[in-house]
């Protein structure tokens, strides 16, 4: 009976595809062979080496990925990972934007927005033993949570110095913890970006599309002081010398080419149960699609188009809209494929594996029931702790909170502070203070806010906030909307966080001073702190039980998938991994055949000279001559734009290199496509394809439109 | 000077490409070499005979095309050819669209939608030599429109015997003229159709796109009287004996296999002038395509969705949107493509080739200024006119004119009545009168006149019509919007034309009852009639004129073609022709293709249970199991649905056989793709594609689905 419980459960796990793994350089030694016969050229030890050509030319722009592309640090990322600095240096007369934008030499570099950073890894130790000895299996619930945070902080504070940020990443859901060191360069400078016209062709229409003809780069450098160390800004900084950096190829790349990218995926979700699957596309995705569409609504129909409100909310309106399209891409996969059926058949083998034996079945079958139990807990709040989230976009509300949140925490020796209110978080803090003017209107927040509490305001009694209820006065009748309004204004009326100023100076109020103010949006946050803080306890609790069972589960996995010979790649935690495969095409749907590249050809089709399809004058007719020298593809008789690969891929990988076998920089990962845009919870070789930009097309701009010269001068391009 | 005129004039022309052209079966000899080199393997003599098979098994519904596959008068046609016929026989509790219809033997068998024919062609007679000599050079405007008119009626009537229906077709714009006669079966018999989830899968959003996966197929029956002669419908008639019928194939079908399309093909326009084509594209399909958008938001708001009221207008709309589908993509090729370069050059060609001779000079020149100068006449009224035309949606409005009409025409003798009101027409002018009941609300339709008639208000008072300006109170200030609707109201609360006894009374009546009458709608077309004369005296004077100088341009077309080596076929005119081609997918952008089938697997992809992607039940799960027999395909392991073709067809085409090398019928023609929907003007080897549904689909749907097991036994099934 065991043996053939065994063998049947063993023949239904299967979980890893070819080309699927975002991997652990380290790992990569494993894999020599598979990668030798893909395509990779280069020893296979010098991409397990963080400090070792090319894996020390990456690095990470916190949310992004970018590349050094010369020794005097010109860094490459997507557009729309520099969107945000090329949008701080725009006004209505000067667009960048829309023009886009050429520092003819380093003189005329701008500044990038704030809080902008160039993180250099340079140390990746594991420290998952120094942490599990210092956690007793009797620490339970909240005492385990706080330990962990407590050791992590430990670890870090012990690790950073000046210029150089430490963080803890735990893989596998706890069950090891890697200690990482990087150099935080905090001079950043905008160089050159294409016209939104060529860098965001395509907009949001586009947006997980393919065919795609997005030009999808822009320029960097970072700057560090005279001592080649991290500095603040200063107009004697220096460009800053990488260990390495990537030579971008101009040579031909063909379907079936062997591509890998290098950059920091952010998060996965692949070995997630059956019913955290089920309940995730079943009802957060459909719930969180619905929000952020309302969201987008509302907020278009409180700013008019091409106004200076309008203008403060492109940012947030691209991510909701980004989002939502994402969750609409992911609920259809979830519909029409099969995840569910397979997730349901490997948690069975799983099970019927661990109850194969007496020693698996001792050892796994808790930590698998424990789980359950904890996502089940998890479910029953889920949907007013969405509504809770959805408030936030009252941004000033919660700026509020966050300040006198700092207050508190403030009373505490700095190593018992949480995290993201200790000494060193404090620059990022004010920054985001700042920020803040930028991206914030008074009346739509407040139509916000006034959307998202008629949702809260239907929940159920037992879900509300008494504190909240009590703030906005509301009841258990039917909510007087127009006095909620009423109320709104007079709130965004009578607060002085809106001035920028104003804010910066609550950062070094006192818990006393918050309680002694009558500012509207402070008295807010005193009024809902107890509360906040009674929810993070809960919240604490249990993830302090999930830090017990996850870890537990997912050796389990391991071991199973260990006992059918495949090896594990930890989900993605926005630290640096390799992926590898290949260029190719796919099939969207029956009948349809999509190419692995897009030519020029393409964007004079969907050249309309309306945005989101209007390509700069200067572009549609250097295209139309159609003198694309060097960068013509043979195959295609026309410019390469755009090319499909299998690489592994998440957000946060935006803006990483592409390489070829020789690692020199093919293209830029900046997107995904629709039909594997479940890819985070599953990977399907047939519609798994990440979209990226042809170096070949950037290289053709930037000589024979934008004139970047200095650049090309600047960088090692690869011709034959 | 001349002889480089002449060279260049010459090496402007490229006009037909292959595979393009709707040819006269009398013209296939010509192409006898061409033929059998694509796949051809019947003799090409037998499709250029009218009265020998296959052409005698291809008939004409009248709009659509059709053919006999059984010696029993067994008639297959797509589903939307005989749409109306299905709808005449469903009603609210026994709804044959939704659940489709089988008779299971004869008598099960329902009647067709009043006024169903079936055609069937006998003799096609050239006879342009007895109207030319008829026609005096002396004979102008509205006298030689009206001794054309003449003409062509005395051919009618000496040609014309019972149960037989003549006309005259003139081809090349009156260049030739063909005397051409049919057998009108008028007892036809709705023998079988799928439901709607197969036979209108995907409907309005799948209508002229790219993967399709639409069963469009239906059968009827033709009956005659004992003796074998057209009969009215008695339950004593026969099944016609057909003097030839299409064996069907089961047989595997695949990309580049020759295939050919013979049917009716409507209208195109492939020699028109540039100036023509330029006012087309850019004036008169836009304000078109704006007009019908807007009549289908009118009636859709004053019919709510799966109301009675809505059902009635089903087929409109669907009209409607089809054509508003239609423009679109017509405007959108015209735009994107170079038509308008190519016909500017051919004009600039042809207008050479005349200058380079003076006797050509003498013989064309004239005529292709005065064709100028009749198109811009055209243009300065072409927004009025569209208007007006768009006022026949009011059809109670409409019909009292016709009514009106009718009661002015009986006065005269029959042969120099109007066409359309002598004898012959009568049953099918009362056939109109009863067909209203069924698609006409009042409500409804007074929306859509207040809705026209304001478009018409803002016209220029010079270009208004004075009778409708006093019917309707139209001033010149502002129109008084509420004042309009109330008078509309009225009307139709006091008409009786609404009650079709009373609508077929009226088609006895004298002019003076007419003028005797209260009847508001009736007191419309008595205020109406002198200024329907005499627009319609205008436009006869107009018509006369371009029947002089259009066959003379033309025939200088068809020169200037023949010292090109080019064979010239004519536009499309309703009459029977012949074109093929063969299988093949497309591109329909940059990095997309088309494949030439589709599968099973698409119906699948699509189907989400709400309408127009609600395939059956008994389908889905018939897919599911996978059990496709003999109609498997082997390339694509699946059971194809729908494909490809280069064949060169137009609307009338709808229903049309599309056969193989042996002329077995492996299709039906049922649509064109939106990339070439400019067909009508212009072929374009690359994207002129036809959709056409695959017999396999067809009998599988038949055999494993709907149980037609009657219907597979009564055809010749070919599977070898």
């Amino acid at each position: 009976m065991k043996k053939t419980l065994l063998a049947l459960a063993l023949s239904i796990a299967t979980f890893s595809h070819a080309d699927e793994g975002m991997w652990q350089p380290h790992q990569l030694p494993e894999l020599e062979q598979l990668l030798k016969e893909k395509g990779l050229e280069i020893d296979v030890k010098s991409i397990a080496q963080l400090t070792a050509f090319p894996m020390n030319a990456v690095i990470s722009l916190g949310g992004c990925t970018a590349s050094f592309v010369s020794n005097q640090g010109l860094v490459v990322t997507n557009h729309h990972c520099a969107y945000g600095s090329i949008q701080h240096n725009s006004t209505a007369t000067n667009n960048l934007l829309a023009k886009g934008f050429l520092a003819k030499d380093l003189n005329e570099e701008l500044p990038a927005a704030p809080g902008s950073k160039v993180f250099v890894t340079q140390e990746v130790t594991n420290i998952t033993a120094q942490i599990n000895q210092e956690l007793s299996p009797q620490l339970k619930g909240k005492e385990r949570f706080e330990r962990i945070s407590q050791l992590r902080k430990e670890q870090i504070a012990a690790c950073e110095t000046p210029g150089y940020r430490c963080d803890v990443y735990s893989f596998h859901g706890g069950l090891e913890y890697y200690l990482i060191k990087q150099m935080e360069i905090r001079d950043v400078r905008l160089v050159h970006a294409p016209a939104a016209g060529v860098g965001k062709f395509g907009g949001d229409i586009d947006n997980w599309m393919w065919p795609r003809h997005t030009g999808d780069y822009a320029f960097y450098r970072a700057y560090v002081g005279k001592d080649g160390q991290p500095a603040d800004f200063d107009a004697e900084n220096i460009p800053f010398t990488p260990p390495s950096y990537l030579k971008v190829s101009a040579k031909p790349l063909k379907e079936n080419d062997f591509v890998m990218v290098v950059g920091y995926p952010g998060r996965t979700n692949r070995y997630n149960t059956a019913a955290e699957v089920e309940n995730q596309f079943t009802q957060v995705l459909p719930l969180s699609k619905a929000y952020r569409e309302e969201a987008i609504a509302v907020i278009k129909q409180h700013s008019a188009e091409g106004s200076e409100e309008r203008i403060k909310y492109e940012s947030i309106l691209a991510s909701l809209a980004n989002y939502a399209k994402n969750f609409e891409g992911m609920i259809h996969s979830y519909k029409t494929g099969d995840i569910q059926q397979r997730k349901d058949l490997f948690d069975k083998g799983l099970n019927l594996w661990i109850k194969s034996s007496p020693a698996r079945q001792a050892k796994y079958a808790p930590a698998v029931r424990s789980l359950q139990q904890l996502l089940a807990e998890e479910q029953e709040k889920q949907q007013r702790d969405l509504i809770l989230s959805y408030l936030s976009y009252g941004q000033l509300f919660n700026t509020a909170k966050r300040l006198y949140r700092l207050a508190h925490e403030q009373q505490k020796p700095d190593a018992e502070r949480e995290m993201g209110y200790q000494e060193r978080d404090l620059e990022r803090f004010s920054a985001s203070m700042k920020r803040l003017s930028r991206s914030f209107d008074a009346k739509v927040e407040q139509e916000l806010m006034l959307h998202f509490l008629q949702h809260y305001a239907k929940l159920p009694k037992d879900q509300r906030l008494k504190a909240l209820d009590g703030y906005f006065a509301i009841g258990s009748g039917e909510l007087d909307v127009a006095a909620l309004r009423t109320k709104l204004e007079g709130v965004y009326q009578a607060t002085t966080l809106s001035d920028e100023v104003e804010r910066l100076a609550w950062m070094g109020k006192s818990v006393d001073d918050f309680k002694a103010s009558e500012d509207p949006l402070i008295q807010y946050a005193v009024a809902m702190y107890d509360t906040d803080m009674a929810l993070e306890t809960a919240d604490k609790e249990h993830k302090g039980k999930l830090a017990v069972a996850r870890p537990q589960v997912m050796e389990a996995i391991i071991a199973f998938n260990k006992a059918n010979g495949k090896a594990v790649y930890a989900d993605a935690n926005s630290t640096l991994r390799v992926t590898y495969g290949s260029i190719k095409g796919y099939q969207p749907k029956d009948a349809v055949s999509y190419q692995p590249f897009t030519t020029a050809a393409g964007i004079l089709q969907k050249q309309t000279g309306i945005d989101p399809f209007d390509a700069p004058a200067a572009q549609v007719k250097a295209l139309k001559e159609g003198d694309f020298g060097i960068y013509k593809d043979a195959v295609y008789n026309n410019l390469p734009v755009n090319f499909l690969s299998t690489v592994d891929t998440t957000g946060g990988n935006s803006g990483s290199p592409t390489l070829n076998g020789k690692a020199e920089l093919v293209g830029l990962l900046f997107d995904g496509v629709i039909e594997g845009i479940i890819g985070n919870w599953d990977y399907d070789p047939a519609t798994n394809r990440s979209i990226h930009v042809d170096s070949r097309y950037m290289l053709w701009q930037m000589e024979k439109v934008d004139g970047a010269t200095n650049l090309l001068k600047e960088m090692t391009i690869v011709k034959e």
